[in-house]
C-alpha cells in the first residue's frame, strides 16, 4: 500500500498509522511494516503504532530515526508492507521458557535492542525472562561482550587504565571527586564515566556539572583521558553499551535490578572505556542495594568472574553503607565538602577514609605501591595538593572554572533548620528519608539544593538543636522538604516517641 | 511545577513533557506525575513520555483520556507533581518472584490495567512473569471474575443463554455462522460475540461483516438478543472484559497464548454476556493451537473446571483440527459456503457434520434435546429451513440485507490456478500455508479475497489440475498470493518434489 510520508518528530525508529490503514495493511499495534522509499529503494522494518486521529488515513508519520535512515521526504508516497519480526523474538521465546542463549542468540537480541528492532513489549519480555530464569556465566559474559561491541569503544596507547564504580545505595557519596585526581595524579589514566540520580539526590555526574560540562562524546572523552590524565563525565552522552542504557530504562520503573544484568552492565561500561584495572566498591547496609555481607562476598566474586572472563583486574571493596558518606547530600553542598577535602580539610572523617582507602587499593592493583602501602601513598598526593592540581586540570579540560575553590560554592538561597524532637542521643539515620527530603528540596537539578547534617550516630543533642539544615534554591520547595522531613524525621533520636497513632493505643501499651 | 496545557489526540491516559521539564520535576519515561487541573481540583496520576522537542518546554501534552476526565482546556496552566506508582506494581514483582496471587491482589492490578494505571512495560511484566510462573486455578478464577467485574455485562431475564467458543487455529471454521441459527432457532438466547482475525484469514466477525454490521455495545447486544434470539458481532467494540484485550495486545507479538489467561478470557467473555451454557470446540491438529489429544483432554478439564467455579456448565468438543472445515477460506468466499448450507446444500461434508455436532451438544444441555438426539433435532432444523429464517432475522436486526442468497455474494474478480506439479494423490494440506497465501491476497480486510481448495486428503490430481483457486480484490495481491503458493505449495502430492536446495544434495541422496 502506498501511503504519504509525514515526519513526526519522536526520536526513535517507527511509525505510526491510522486505524483504517492499518487494518488494510493486516497489522495491528506491535506489529512490523517495512517501509520502502521508492526513490532510493532504502528500506526498514519497524514496529508499528496506530491511531484514530492522530495521522490521516492515507498518511504514515514517520519518527525520526526511521525517517533519516531512509531518507523519505515530507509529502512523498513510501510503500507500505507487512512485514516479519525479527529472529530475536524466537531467542526471547525460548528464555521466557528457561532455555540457555548461546553466544551468537544474545549477539542478535543485543544487536536488536540497539537497533530498535524489537519493540518495548519484546525488550521487557526478554528483561523480565532474564530476571525470573536467571542467567548463568556464560550468558552474562556473552551479554557482556555484546554490550561493548554494539556501542562506541576507547582504546588508549599506555597502560593501566584505571576505572571505579560504586553500585549505588548510599547519600553523599561524592568520593569519585576525591579518587580520581588522586590516581590521575599518581600518573594512571582515569576515563570516568558516571550516571545521573535517577532515585537518589546526585550522581557523580550531577555533582561534576558544578564544576564543568559533563556531556561529551566517546572520542571526546578519549582525547580529554589522554591529554589529562582523567575525565569525569556523563556516561549517558556517549555512545558507550547503549544496549545497557536501554535495559535499565525497563528496569527502572518495576525497580528490579536483576543480576546478571547489573553484573554484566557495569563490567560492560569498565571495558568499552579501555579500562583494565577495576575497583568495585559495594556498601552494604540495611537500605543499601546489599543489605547483608554474605551477599556482598557473593556480588564480589561474580565480578571478579566476569572481569576475568573480559581481561579486567577487578577488586571489591565492600564499605560500610548504613550512613551517608560525609556530612552533605545535594550537589552544590557535595562538591564543596569534596573540594574542600581536595584543598586540605581532614573532614568528614569518613569521606577522606573512604576515598583513601579505594584510591589505595587501585594504585596497589596498579603497581603504584606495594601491597598494603596504597593508602599511604594515597594519603601523601591528597596531602601534598597534587589531588587538587589535577582536579583543576580535568576542570579545565572539560571547560570549566579550574579557579574555582570549595568556599566559591554554595548552597541554596533558602534554608531551613530541623530541630530535635526529644532531649537525648541520634540512634539512627534514615538513607532513604535524607535522600526523600533531598530531592523534595529541588536535588539534582537545583544545583543548590540539599542537606547539611549536623548530627552523626551518637551525637548527643538537646531538644530543639538543629539536627539538620535543609537547603533549596525555590521557596515552595524548602516548604514541602521541611514538612516532609518532620514528617519522615530521618534522624531518630533516643527518648523521642517513633510513631504516633490516631488513637491511644501506643500510649496504652506502653503504660500495660 | 506549572505547565501550559496542549491537547493530544492520542485515544489513552497518559501525558508527554519535554525532557528538561521532566528533569526538573524528577522523573524519566515510564515515571509517574499528578496533572491537576487547579480549576476544579480534578487530578490524575499518569505515566509520562518524554519528547526533545514534540512539546516545547514549560508545556504538557495531555492524552484524550486524561485530557477529559480532568477537563483540562487548551492553553489553561496545570500543577504537575511526581507521583507514587500504584500497589499493583508491588504485586507484578511478586508474579515475577514466583509469588501466588490473592483475590485482592488480582483485582486490583486487572483494576489498574483497564483504567490504564499502569504502563506497557509494567503490563507486559505481569504477563510475562503469569506465563512463565503460570497462575494456579485459583488465581484464573480471581483473573476471571476480575475480568467480568470491570467491563460491561450482560443479563437476561429468561434463561438458558448459550454460546460457543472456537478455540482457534483451522483456516475455514466458519461453523458459528450455521450453529447460531439453530440455537436459536431453537428457541435459546445467543448472545455471540466474537473475533477478528488477527493471524488468520477471518474471524468470525470479519464473515459476519459481510452480511450486517458488527459493531454494536453490550447494551445494544442484548436488546438485539432479547428481540432476534441471537446475534453475531465484533467483541472488540463492546466493553465485555476489556482487561482480556488489552493483556492479548501484549502476547500477540510474542505469539505466546498463555494457558491460564486464554481460559479466563475465553469464561470471563462467557460469563460477561450472561452465558449459563457454554460449548467449546478444541480442534487438534499438527498445526492447531493443541497439538495432542492428551492435551486437548487436560485443556478441557481446565475449561470445565473454572465454568464450575463461575457457575457455567461447560462442554467441551474435540475436533479434528488437522485440515480446513469446508473447501473455502476468506470472509465471501466462506459466507456463500455457510449460506449455501443454511440453504440446503449436503456439502462440504466436514462443514455441515462439526456444525451439526456442536449444535446437538449444545441442544442437549440446554434441555431441547435428550442425550444422544441433539444432533438429530440441529439436523431437522437446518434442514427444515428454521435455521435460515432466524439467520435473515439475524442479519436483519443488525441493520443488513436479509434477502441475501449465497448466489449473490461473490468471490474477488482476479483469480488464479495453482495447478498440480505432478501426478499423485493428495497426501498433506498445511493450513498454515493456506492461511499465509490467503492474507497475501488481501484477506480478512478484502472481503472477496481467498482461496476455494478443488483437492482433499486422498484426492488423485492429474499433473497441471488445478489444486486451488485462488481470489482477490486487485490484481497485485493475486500475483503475490500466486507466487507464495507455487513456493510453498501447502497442497502436497505424492510422488512430487516436497523441497529442493540449491545443490544437487536431495538428488544425490535419492540415488544412493
Amino acid at each position: 500500500m502506498n501511503l504519504l510520508v509525514q515526519h513526526v518528530d519522536v526520536s526513535n525508529r517507527g511509525a505510526l498509522l491510522h486505524k483504517s490503514d492499518a487494518r488494510s495493511i493486516g497489522v495491528i499495534d506491535g506489529d512490523r511494516i517495512r517501509i520502502v522509499n521508492p526513490a532510493n529503494g532504502k528500506s526498514e522494518s519497524v514496529v508499528i503504532d496506530t491511531t484514530p486521529s492522530l495521522i490521516e488515513e492515507g498518511h504514515i508519520g514517520v519518527y525520526s530515526l526511521t525517517f533519516g535512515s531512509t531518507e523519505l521526504e515530507n509529502g512523498q508516497e513510501a510503500e507500505v508492507f507487512e512485514s516479519i519480526p525479527p529472529a530475536s523474538i524466537k531467542t526471547i521465546k525460548k528464555k521466557m521458557d528457561g532455555g540457555k542463549l548461546s553466544k551468537d542468540e544474545i549477539n542478535e537480541v543485543v544487536s536488536d535492542i540497539v537497533l530498535e528492532n524489537i519493540s518495548l513489549t519484546e525488550l521487557t519480555a526478554f528483561v523480565i525472562a532474564s530476571y525470573i530464569h536467571g542467567l548463568d556465566m556464560d550468558e552474562v559474559e556473552y551479554l557482556t561482550r555484546a554490550m561493548v561491541d554494539t556501542g562506541d569503544s576507547l582504546e588508549f596507547s599506555t597502560k593501566p587504565v584505571v576505572d571505579k564504580h560504586s553500585i549505588g545505595g548510599v547519600p553523599g557519596n561524592k568520593i569519585t571527586l576525591i579518587i580520581v585526581p588522586i590516581l590521575a595524579a599518581a600518573g594512571l589514566k582515569v576515563p570516568k564515566t558516571s550516571s545521573r540520580a535517577i532515585t537518589g539526590a546526585g550522581g557523580t555526574a550531577d555533582l561534576m556539572e558544578v564544576l564543568a560540562p559533563v556531556e561529551f562524546s566517546a572520542a571526546q572523552v578519549q582525547e580529554m583521558t589522554e591529554k589529562a590524565g582523567a575525565v569525569i563525565v556523563w556516561g549517558g552522552a556517549t555512545n558507550v553499551a547503549p544496549a545497557d542504557d536501554r535495559i535499565i530504562n525497563v528496569e527502572y520503573p518495576l525497580k528490579i535490578d536483576a543480576r546478571g544484568q547489573m553484573i554484566a552492565s557495569v563490567i560492560a561500561k569498565k571495558k568499552a572505556v579501555g579500562a583494565d584495572i577495576v575497583v568495585i566498591d559495594i556498601p552494604v547496609g540495611k537500605e543499601a542495594k546489599v543489605a547483608t555481607l554474605q551477599e556482598a562476598r557473593k556480588l564480589a566474586r561474580e565480578f571478579i568472574e566476569l572481569g576475568e572472563r573480559l581481561e579486567l583486574e577487578v577488586e571489591c571493596a565492600i564499605t560500610f553503607g548504613d550512613l551517608p558518606v560525609g556530612r552533605t547530600i545535594g550537589p552544590n553542598l557535595e562538591v564543596a565538602e569534596a573540594l574542600r577535602v581536595l584543598e586540605g580539610s581532614k573532614s568528614p572523617g569518613s569521606l577522606v577514609q573512604k576515598s583513601l582507602a579505594i584510591s589505595g587499593i587501585a594504585l596497589e592493583m596498579a603497581g603504584k605501591a606495594a601491597r598494603g602501602e596504597g593508602e599511604a601513598l594515597a594519603k601523601e598526593i591528597l596531602e601534598s595538593g597534587q589531588a587538587l592540581a589535577k582536579m583543576k586540570e580535568i576542570i579545565a579540560i572539560q571547560g570549566g572554572n579550574a579557579e574555582i575553590k570549595a568556599e566559591d560554592i554554595q548552597p541554596g538561597v533558602y534554608s531551613a533548620e530541623v530541630p530535635a524532637p526529644a532531649d537525648g542521643y541520634v540512634i539512627d539515620i534514615k538513607n532513604r528519608g535524607l535522600i526523600t527530603i533531598a530531592r523534595l528540596a529541588g536535588a539534582p537539578n537545583d544545583k543548590g539544593a540539599g542537606i547539611r547534617l549536623h548530627a552523626k550516630r551518637g551525637s548527643q543533642l538537646r531538644k530543639g538543636e538543629s539536627i539538620m539544615t535543609i537547603y533549596a534554591d525555590n521557596e515552595q520547595k524548602l516548604k514541602n522538604a521541611l514538612e516532609e522531613g518532620r514528617r519522615l524525621m530521618p534522624v531518630l533520636v533516643e527518648g523521642m516517641l517513633i510513631d504516633r497513632l490516631p488513637s491511644d493505643a501506643v500510649r496504652l501499651n506502653r503504660m500495660d
